[in-house]
């Protein structure tokens, strides 16, 4: 395993894979718990699960047109998924979710699949601005599924939710960036990663928001 | 119609073509159902029923990057919709909806919904497990996409419903397995679709439901 | 820019495109509407605006497996979607939004975006039936996703919302019969537009309404 981490910072290719099947692993949790009080059943869990943790990586592929969705070419991201909401079951039947450890799990979770999905579009010789999006969409695609899924407003959508997006674009563009003053790939993948981890858990200690937008009534 | 009938018993091509007709007109005739007290008008019907009847093949044939959508490819499917919301609005106009009977219907489209569905997945060549998820989400992502349209919390995330993609699972899982130990596929799939069917209609009538998984508050 | 509309007419390739950008402007601006008193902050707000804009064309494109997806061929549309959003998000911070303006801005919208679709259904050589509904997807996917985004039961299955859907199948219907009967393409394409925005206009007018669904208890 540890070795496997080791390799993977030499090949920036494994480097991509192992972020996303972490990130998989995190949301997928997140959309576990969210099947909390909707009175699902196990099965319920493990699509909710699912949608969360695979919604925006096939997103962003039917949207590249990609020759085959993540998790239909490579298996692993389900059995991942499996293991994840197994775990999840287990783990509330015994302890408290740990919402704060939570919350931090789903900025790393956010952070890898923002960067992934860039690197992804990035391969797919698509324009800049579409390479910041699709991050953007993998980042935070599989969320909304999981709160529209479950009935409630994406959390997107309510401010209460600390810029959440602009994190996930804020670091893509710096990985971007880097690149394109000839940081290595690695360096600047990680960069990027650490950006919107940072912004992300900034966000969540000093509870920063952007402006809530209303429509003034006279 | 009788000889058609017949000859499908010996093209199994042609028996997944009229299974999968029959769930389409099937699933359509719950969507529209659905459209009851929302304050749809026909074309709200009308979309409802064709987003239950066509929504989990259309994901099916996306995920899959099948050459083109089935009911594209295929317009009879279009033309079943319609006559199923069109005999919907009809009867419910005079009669009232027979509910029982609609929930074994029900229980029929999706046994054939997820033999058909996984047997399309087994023909693009991936592997069993995605076989069996295919078969699945074109058994339950129409009622899901109809349960998200008339904003309510699906059916499938609430233990309520017993069971629905267990009993779908089973069945592609018992087709699969028949199939590998030489059973001759039309056999193989008419068992496929008798196992999903007879085990919802077990759940129905015996309210059989899996634990349900809420979060331990402390 | 008048050069540009008057080339426009000479070419109907290039009203096509224009149709299509008044279009998503007009459906963005009512997407980022509707994040009125939802709490969404201004990144909520664009990605409100950009799924209303660019969802029912994404649909279109998806189903009809075209190469790219409109929007990542060509990015002008993402910014006419962030140029809308930033007006709006200026506009309703010093003025009231022009609600009935509005309506009738949604009713081109529609107009557009349906003729649009079904023209690029069209050169897809798909049948008739699918060209229509192609044309109609284009029209209101848009406005069904900002529903479901923004957690409220879509306009298209409430009947308060006066006859949409019809509207639009009846233009892309006209527009195809027009071109069956030797009506030059541009004639047609302007024919098609008009109808829809002229039965639309009439039934926000006169409140013209189709009857209501629903099921009788007994």
């Amino acid at each position: 395993m540890l070795v496997e981490i080791l390799a993977a910072f030499e090949h920036p290719q494994s480097l991509t894979y192992y972020l996303g099947q972490v990130g998989v692993a995190v949301f997928a949790i997140s959309g576990a718990l969210a099947a909390d009080r909707k009175g699902s059943d196990w099965v319920g869990v493990l699509c909710l699960a699912a949608a969360t943790g695979l919604g925006g990586g096939s997103l962003r592929d039917l949207l590249l047109r990609r020759e085959s969705v993540f998790w239909i070419a490579d298996t692993t991201y389900l059995w991942v998924v499996i293991a994840a909401t197994a775990f999840t079951i287990f783990w509330v039947r015994f302890f408290k979710p740990p919402t704060n450890a939570l919350l931090y799990a789903d900025a790393l979770g956010l952070a890898m699949f923002s960067i992934v999905g860039a690197k992804i579009a990035e391969s797919s010789g698509v324009a800049a601005i579409i390479v910041v999006l699709m991050g953007v969409i993998t980042g935070v695609a599989g969320g909304i599924l999981r709160d529209v899924l479950a009935n409630e407003i994406p959390l997107i959508f309510r401010a209460s939710e600390p810029i959440y997006s602009v994190s996930s674009a804020l670091g893509i563009i710096a990985y971007l960036g880097l690149k394109t003053f000839g940081c290595p790939p690695q360096l600047a993948t990680l960069s990027g990663v650490a950006i919107i981890a940072a912004t992300r858990f900034a966000a969540i200690i000093w509870k920063i928001k952007l402006p809530e937008f209303t429509i003034r009534k006279r």
